[in-house]
């Protein structure tokens, strides 16, 4: 990727958060950007060519930003990961964003493109939450008898259901975060609710 | 409602299984109702009032379905509540309503109204999985330190991920709908996860 395409990229970002996917045009693109709509058909050819770059240039951060987390034990690797996903931050990606990608979703079934990339992505969470909980029973952090796959899976379950609630109608993200939490207490670590809420 | 409306609310569920929320016209809505545009104009007035009547109607039968949901104990209550959000079964609402509903979600920060209604389905499902919940507590049936608040949070949480990734990523419903049972098993009754599994 050269520094232009990162440019238009970066504006195809700022666009989406201001304008949502249904209305991104290229013209809109190109005032972002301060570029020409022809240098953006240079680069990209059409509106859906530069919508895939557009998601596999997001997929490679996500991917790279789920590769960092470290900690010392599982426990905090899995929190790390929680936080990520679920912190109401001021920060991007905010409920602009947020609302983008969930109409992005929604178009998934009429595009196999996007539904690929985005359930790249989907799998890339699920292994992350996999590893991490399988590491922390590995090392004796989580209950032996937690299966790591289903785990995983309803934590991912739990971190798109709170996207959706937050773009939808509005749920405070702190909520779905302090119910994930209160499922690795009590389901991974074995803590039993008593436990938890003194 | 009289019969000319339960006949257009009929339809507009059709046109938007087949073409999506995006692509919703009068025109479809009058070819697939065997009714004149000038008819349903006439009992809506707009395309906007129409979608609004359409997911008042949606909603009431929504909450009537919960509402019926009986059962010697909580706890199969809980599970008939389960099963209505995530069977996968061949009759309605299969995938194609589903996505048009994302579709229709991912509309909700640009629409008050809809949003409005899409909080109503929401709240509705919280409180029945609360109250039934907290039904359980008091029947001795599920652990007395759960807090049957969070608990239902998480578990409307869950279904509205599990809605979303399968509209999103072909993620399969009965692989959530396993995950929420074991949620409510270990977490809810106490079951140990070595308990579940075994």
């Amino acid at each position: 990727m050269d520094d232009t395409e990162r440019t238009i990229l970066k504006a195809t970002y700022r666009v989406l958060c201001e304008h949502g996917y249904a209305d991104l045009t290229m013209q809109q693109i190109a005032t972002e950007s301060d570029l020409s709509k022809a240098t953006i058909h240079y680069h990209y050819g059409s509106k859906e060519r530069l919508f895939e770059a557009f998601l596999t240039y997001l997929y490679e951060r996500y991917s790279d930003r789920l590769d960092e987390v470290s900690g010392p034990t599982a426990r905090d690797r899995l929190d790390e990961l929680l936080t990520i996903q679920l912190a109401d931050t001021e920060d991007e990606p905010g409920i602009d964003f947020r609302t983008a990608m969930l109409e992005v979703r929604a178009q998934a079934p009429y595009d196999e493109r996007i539904q690929e990339t985005l359930s790249a992505f989907d799998a890339t969470l699920v292994s992350a939450l996999r590893e991490t909980i399988a590491a922390g029973i590995e090392a004796g952090e989580f209950d032996d008898h937690v299966d790591p796959a289903l785990a995983a899976d309803l934590l991912t379950t739990v971190i798109k259901g709170a996207h959706t609630r937050h773009v939808a109608v509005r749920h405070p993200l702190e909520r779905s975060h302090e119910a994930a939490r209160t499922y690795v207490e009590t389901y991974l670590i074995g803590e039993t609710p008593s436990e938890v809420t003194t």
